[in-house]
């Protein structure tokens, strides 16, 4: 195979020039050259925003959802494709449907999570309506909208696949497209995902690009409208965070860069209990899956004093069960690193790791290989070291990029959380105790210096992802060292896209600008409502109803009826005591009750069902005598996709006869796109 | 006065020489010097560290809003003397006055934001708890933790007490100390505030430092705990963000920039309706508040070009009825710009703006002044330019920080827009017009680049606080050349300073880490929990209770009770026809109220109300004979403080005869903290 051709400016364009050799993980074989010279990337990224960008704002986050499930759904066909090519990186079959499924899950994720938690709308609203102001004439809400540049996504060689899907996922969501640098040693995976997201031809152009090669002049070319989101080594970070053009447009950078991620066993974990198990095995996957090369993988097992001779000897027994090879042979557990350079690069980290620990297991310069020729594959041995002074500081800084663990000695709970913060800032820890104070005073001591942590015990272990697998409801990031960044995060990552922008306005015109109903805007009453399908629903449609009286007897029979006898609505001396109420007062649930006596209208209609209530405060009690007055305003509507119906959310106010509130709550309710 | 001392490390320290003078604005008079020379900045960050931030995290939010609250109203007993000293910068009395009373209101503001819409705590659970696979034995939530490094605040020399407080409010609120660095041309003021916060006793030791002078050596002590606030020029961001100790340790950098702000007039609001005259009115205000020294004054007025002449004309005379001088004499609408320096400045970058446009009011090099000596003062005229060619990029990229703005043309709505994004990035921006479609297509078109945008019309100019006021509730800052940052925003600016962490574990270790009761922890049952006051009640005691059936009758007598007569309930044959019910299903209401009635425990106790219901979504049908059970379980208890009662949040979860859960919602109480 030649050089790897780029996707840019809605074409497959091959380089210049010939570009560098990426050679197999395994076999040392050529699989491809690689080059980004001769593309012309500013106009990539322009292309970007005059193509991209408008197409994918023309669709509605829910729009965007469904494409994206589409698209997981085709690339699930073609993953087996996806896994023979990953095996070439030195992956196992298992370390594929790691990076593979991962990412195909992903977009799954996030089409699920759009549409259930945003609007089938093109403008997200965040947070509520404030009052800026007394009568209530100047409010303000915030509004996100899409960027108007291009999210550009520069990759690490360790997860070809989930790498740009984890990022491309938000970005697509949010409406904002993309451009996906990955790194050149395995450029060969997401060449071949690229391809075949090109192939099912469900985005709309421009909504993804892939620049194989290096970066060039990309970033010369952004603007204040762009981001990038970087995964690699902490000090490229430090070197794109510092780029003129970067600093210059205050262009949001991301950072994901590989840490010195803890692992703490707990003072109960000893042998024999469940958790001690579930450390172990845990610290050894960890170890080996990827062969170690995983920014989130555990790189300081901090164990008890009193635990770590037997920790050493349980985690050296598995890792001696490890078989490392041809990723391809049968019963081959581990395969090898990305290349030969980064073994070297692991051999200098052990290196300088060694002057402050002793090796408990392997030897980094000898393992013995199943199917597979040492000399040309990046094979390495599971190394597990154990620093004898805690407080040096290799093993909190210095980090071997492969299947390497330093077990690192704690005397206190004090100075556990101590250790684990001298990492200066991580993507993952974990936790693996029984107990749950331990756990809090652990979680809450090493939480600024994190972005993910897992408790791992005998309850949740059959369940656990593990402690470096991110998901896509969970931030994914650390601070610090780890690069201080956030990707995913469920909607948190999508809105990392969009610009925040306060809105300040009367009523009227903040809810033409956010297409809801604000409170004090105009309401439109006529024909009722709930007679309206949605294609005549129109937000701010009222009905105002009552007034209805509320009578000692409904009070004492509503008590009766439901067996609500609590004191305040029975016994007048009783709620005459009460601070709150002076005297008897009415059920919250009869005042609910009674105003939907009022607003509902009974006959079979568009209206099918109310599915919810929100935000429910009762303001005022509500005394025998007091007259109900209810205004249910139509304040949101959402149309389904692929539904014949859609959600409609209505500001319900009770009123009583001096005006005041008495409840004020949102009903939810499903109403038909359409008349019958 | 001689130099200014700065307080660090627990004291009030003078710098070891003599440093450089500051001047009156208005007189040239030396008011104090300014020197950091022999300070220890690296310890005054270890202090911080050490000192303060243990001290706030002792609190719990709630507790430091009390704190605010206090401050905020010694501070309003002393703001004559800061008024006075003020008025030395240039400052009209109005000028003071935003400045002081408006940083002053941002700490009354987050104190009563923080007591609103945060815990009573000191972790903050953001969002949902993630189920993450199947079964619910693991789960994720996000909490956020202060982090454990000083905010340090580089500020500009405009606001000298509102720059200060709006920063320090949400740090403080989050737990995070910090460290004051003023600019030095109005530093004798910030020292002054500090002065009286100082003496107020009222904060945690080690909570707020004052660095006056230079800040030398202190951005390379900062580690990746600490955070950095920037407000300033867009020049020094660049300079401070590309800093080697912010890069390598990924130090959180906000910074809000001065920036091209624009103001648009809607076609709509021609010579005679009351937009026209707002336009006019806020152009003026914007361009002479402070001399025109906001980060948020309109530098750009955008008005359609067929009411540019009589926008000029307007606005000159509006602005020639501008009497310049002395802020402390009478009449004076104008005061002087904060130095000499910056009034060449302000010259210079006139001149820049002249070769694309014209003078339609002032001089840049002459103006009128009462009571004061116009060579010792910092006095320049407004100056209104218009540009001859809204294309030419000197309106849009050339700030001159002073009274001056640039009047410039466009045809269409998109050309608005268009124009307006040429700023690369704005705080703030506003568009002053009646037609709410024009505004929604301005505000949606606009938003990537702004922090904030307000629509100004008839309906809200009474009680709208204009163009060039941050509010604590909305977002400040803006991207690109505004800075990329974000400020205040309420609740936001308060998690800014704190670590967003993601925390796996079985639902009973998340609740520990949490200190709430999460869907699938052990639940404990004994006494009926409404009978435990707070000093009692502990996350998960429940009341199971039930069953009950749901009759025929019951459900005809509620319609008919109630009025709800919806057709669900009430016919059989129509019921059946709905596709979600298939035959006469229970009322919502109906099952709430039978749900109420059996886990209320009627007696007095200490539960004093039902002060409202969260979340209630109606999940399964209920059918005449259905049996209903309901298991109430204590999710959350917020005590508050001065108060001899908190708040109680219930999961509440109905089930019918087949466990499938009817209806979940939170129900609210409010309960008594001891019995009586």
């Amino acid at each position: 195979m030649g050089p790897l051709p780029s996707y840019v400016s809605g074409e497959w364009r091959a380089p210049s020039g010939q570009g560098a050799p990426l050679l197999d993980a395994v076999t040392g074989e050529q699989v491809a050259t690689v080059s980004s010279s001769g593309l012309d990337l500013g106009a990539a990224l322009e292309y970007g925003r005059s193509v991209g960008g408008p197409a994918l704002r023309e669709l509605t986050f829910h729009q965007r959802a469904g494409l994206l499930k589409a698209l997981a759904s085709h690339l699930r066909e073609h993953r087996d494709e996806l896994y023979e090519l990953s095996a070439r990186t030195g992956a196992t079959l298992g370390d594929s449907k790691f990076d593979v499924d991962g990412g195909i899950g992903v977009l799954f994720a996030y089409s699920s999570k759009a549409r259930r938690e945003l609007p089938n709308d093109t403008v997200y609203v965040e947070g509520d309506v404030e009052t800026l102001a007394k009568l209530g004439t100047f409010v303000g809400q915030h509004i996100a909208t899409p960027l108007r540049g291009v999210a550009v996504q520069i990759n690490a060689f360790n997860f070809p696949v989930w790498g740009p899907l984890e990022k491309f996922a938000p970005a697509f969501v949010a409406g904002v497209p993309t451009l996906v640098k990955p790194a050149s040693q395995t450029a060969y995976l997401t060449h071949r995902l690229v391809e075949l997201v090109v192939g099912s031809e469900l985005l709309p152009p421009g909504s993804l690009q892939l620049v194989c090669g290096g970066a060039g002049d990309l970033l010369d070319h952004l603007t204040e409208q762009d981001l990038v989101s970087f995964t690699g080594s902490a000090a490229t970070a430090q070197r794109l965070r510092a780029h003129p053009s970067i600093v210059r447009n205050s262009v949001r950078f991301n950072a994901e860069a590989d840490s010195l991620n803890c692992s703490v066993l707990g003072p109960d974990a000893t042998p024999g209990t469940a958790e001690f198990d579930l450390y172990v095995k845990q610290l050894v996957t960890e170890m080996t899956v990827k062969a170690g090369q995983k920014c989130t993988a555990i790189r300081r097992a901090l164990v008890p004093s009193a635990l770590i001779g037997d920790v050493a000897e349980a985690v050296s027994d598995r890792l001696a069960s490890v078989t490392v090879g041809n990723p391809g042979s049968d019963g081959v557990r581990m395969g090898a690193l990305a290349s030969l350079e980064q073994r070297e690069e692991v051999r200098r980290s052990l290196k300088a790791l060694l002057d402050a620990g002793s090796v408990v297991f392997g030897d980094p310069e000898h393992v013995d290989v199943v199917d597979a020729d040492p000399r040309r594959g990046a094979f390495i041995s599971p190394v597990l070291l154990r620093a004898d002074d805690p407080g040096r500081a290799e093993p909190h800084e210095v980090e071997a990029f492969g299947p390497v663990s330093t077990l690192v000695p704690y005397g206190s709970t004090e100075e556990a959380v101590r250790l684990a913060a001298r990492g200066s800032g991580s993507l993952a820890g974990s936790i693996v105790t029984a107990d749950a104070d331990f756990a809090r005073d652990v979680v809450l001591g090493v939480a600024p210096w994190h972005g993910r942590l897992l408790v791992l015990d005998a309850d949740d272990a059959a369940e656990s992802t593990g402690h470096g697998s991110p998901l896509p409801a969970l931030v994914h990031g650390g601070p610090g060292r780890a690069g201080g960044g956030e990707e995913m995060g469920g909607i948190r990552g999508v809105l990392h896209h969009m610009q925040r922008t306060a809105v300040q306005a009367s009523p009227r015109v903040l809810g033409a600008v956010t297409g809801r109903w604000v409170p004090g805007a105009p309401r439109s009453q006529g024909e009722h409502p709930f007679r309206k399908p949605l294609s005549r629903l129109r937000v701010g449609d009222t009905v105002v109803a009552g007034p209805r009286a509320v009578t000692e007897e409904d009070i004492a029979h509503f008590a009766e009826f439901t067996g609500d006898t609590f004191y305040a609505h029975t016994d007048e001396e009783q709620a005459t005591a009460n601070p709150l109420f002076g005297g008897i007062v009415a059920h919250g649930y009869l005042v609910v009750s009674f105003a939907a006596g009022l607003f509902v209208d009974p006959a079979p209609g568009p209206v099918l069902a109310n599915y919810g209530l929100e935000n429910l405060r009762f303001l005022t009690p509500v005394k025998p005598g007091d007259e109900l007055t209810v205004t249910l305003t139509a304040k949101q509507i959402v149309p389904r996709e692929n539904a014949d119906y859609g959600e409609v959310r209505w500001d319900t106010d009770v009123t009583n006869q001096r005006g005041e509130s008495v409840a004020k709550y949102d009903v939810l309710t499903l109403v038909r796109k359409e008349a019958r």
